[in-house]
C-alpha cells in the first residue's frame, strides 16, 4: 500500500536514521539504544566544522567500542546545490558501508521525522539505492521536552497545535486565530519580535533553552535573551491562559 | 521565572507524569524506565471499565514487583464537571500516597503534553496541593512514530505543522494555506471526509493505525477503513509532493 524502501534484503545492511531527542541523554529510547549497540559505524551531523555534535555525544556511551565515528559537515546555509551535495556525499558514506553488510546510523537531535537532515539523507539514500533497507527510530522533541519542563501542555482538548519553525510572520494573530498553541523553533533570533507581538495580542509566551540540557533555562521575558542567542531555543505561545478545571 | 511547583520537598513523595509512548514498548525512554523501576503505584487510566489500559502493559515490564497498580477510568464523554471529578479523585490517589514519601507515577500514552490526560490531572494536583512535587517526564508521540512508520517526514525547511485532535473543518484548504503539512489525531471517524477533502484539493493523504503496534497498519485508500474505525487512527495530510533534492 505504502511505497516504502524494501527492508528484507540480505545482502544490504540497515541504514538507521535514529531521534536522539533534544539533549538529555535518558530521553534516548530503548529501541535507540538496541540499534545503537548493534551498529559498525554512526554518522552524527556537524553544523560547522568547528562544533563537537551534540547528537554524537548522546549516543556515544552505547556504541560498540569498535564502533567507527563518521561526521559530516551540513553548512548552515540555504545553497540548494551545496546542500544536496551534502546530503549525498554522507549518503555514499553509509552506502558504502551497507554494501558490506554492515548496519550504520545516522544521528540527528530531537525526533527524526520532525525538522530533521534525516529527512534530505532518506531521499537522497532512496535515489542513489533505491532497495536499501532504511529503518527510522522516532525520538522525543525539543518541544515536548520544553512543555515537560515548565509543567504546561503543548496543546489539550479539541485545540489545535501549529509548529512554526521560520520567522515569524508580521502578525501572529492569524496564526493564533487558526491555532491557539504556538511552537516557534529556532526562535532565538525572533524573541524580540514574539515578545512584542505575543504582548500585543495579550498571549502567553516562555522561552526555553538547551531543554534537558544541564543548563536549561526559561524566562518569560522573552527580550532578557534577544542579545545573547542560542541555536536551541524554542517559544511556546498559548493564546489565552487555560481556564481552571475545564476538561 | 516560571511558576512551578516545587520539587525539593523531602516530605512528599514525587508524582510523575510518563509519557510511554504510541505502543511498542522499546518507543519508552531510558528516563522513563529508570522512574518506572523507582516507583511504589503507578495510575494507569482507561477509557471504559472492561478496557486494559495499553498505557499500563507498556509500562509494566519495568515496574518493581512489589508496585501497585492503581487504574482509573476516564470516561470518553465531554461532560465537564463528571471529568473533573475523575481528575480530582485520580489525583486524591496520587497525593495520598505522596503523602506517606511514596514514588508515583501516572502513565499516558504518546507524550505525556499532547492531547494528555496528564494535562488535566497536572492541574487538580496543583490546586488540591500546590507544595506536591511534580515531574513530567516526556515521550514519543504517535504522530512521530507515523512519520517513522512511513518513511515520510512530518514537516521539513520552513514549512508549518499544523496538529488537529478534532473533526476536520469543512474545508481543509483554510488549513493548508496556513500549513503544507496536517496531522489529524483520532481520526477514526472523519477518513470519508477526509478522503473526499485531500483529493479534492489534491494534497497527500495516508491514514496509519495501531503505530508501533504488532497490528500497525497503513493505507492511502483512507475510506476502507470507514466502516471499521479504530481509535488509534492518524492522518498524515502534506499539500504536495515533495521535490526531489529540494533541502
Amino acid at each position: 500500500m505504502i511505497e516504502q524502501p524494501a527492508t528484507d534484503n540480505r545482502q544490504l545492511g540497515t541504514i538507521y536514521g535514529i531521534g536522539v531527542g533534544p539533549g538529555d541523554p535518558k530521553l534516548l529510547t530503548l529501541q535507540a539504544v538496541e540499534v545503537l549497540r548493534g551498529v559498525t559505524a554512526v554518522l552524527a551531523p556537524r553544523s560547522a566544522d568547528d562544533r563537537e555534535s551534540l547528537a554524537l555525544a548522546i549516543a556515544r556511551p552505547h556504541l560498540p567500542v569498535s564502533c567507527t565515528v563518521l561526521e559530516a559537515t551540513f553548512p548552515m546555509i540555504s545553497d540548494p546545490a551545496v546542500l544536496a551535495r551534502a546530503w549525498e556525499e554522507a549518503a555514499l558514506l553509509l552506502l558504502a558501508r551497507a554494501e558490506q553488510g554492515e548496519a550504520t546510523a545516522f544521528l540527528t537531535l530531537g525526533d527524526a521525522m520532525l525538522y530533521s537532515t534525516w529527512g534530505y539523507l532518506l531521499r537522497a539514500l532512496v535515489r542513489l539505492c533505491p532497495q536499501a533497507p532504511l529503518v527510522t527510530i522516532p525520538g522525543i522533541t525539543a518541544m515536548s521536552a520544553c512543555a515537560a519542563a515548565m509543567g504546561t501542555p503543548l496543546a489539550e482538548g479539541r485545540a489545535p497545535l501549529l509548529v512554526w519553525p521560520d520567522t515569524p510572520p508580521a502578525e501572529i494573530s492569524a496564526l493564533l486565530a487558526n491555532a491557539p498553541n504556538l511552537v516557534f523553533m529556532k526562535a532565538a533570533r525572533h524573541l524580540r519580535s514574539l515578545a512584542v507581538q505575543t504582548a500585543r495580542v495579550g498571549a502567553d509566551a516562555v522561552a526555553v533553552r538547551r531543554c534537558s540540557l544541564p543548563d536549561q533555562a526559561m524566562t518569560r521575558e522573552l527580550t532578557a535573551w534577544a542579545d545573547d542567542p542560542d541555536y536551541f531555543t524554542t517559544v511556546l505561545v498559548h493564546s489565552a491562559p487555560r481556564k481552571e478545571d475545564e476538561p
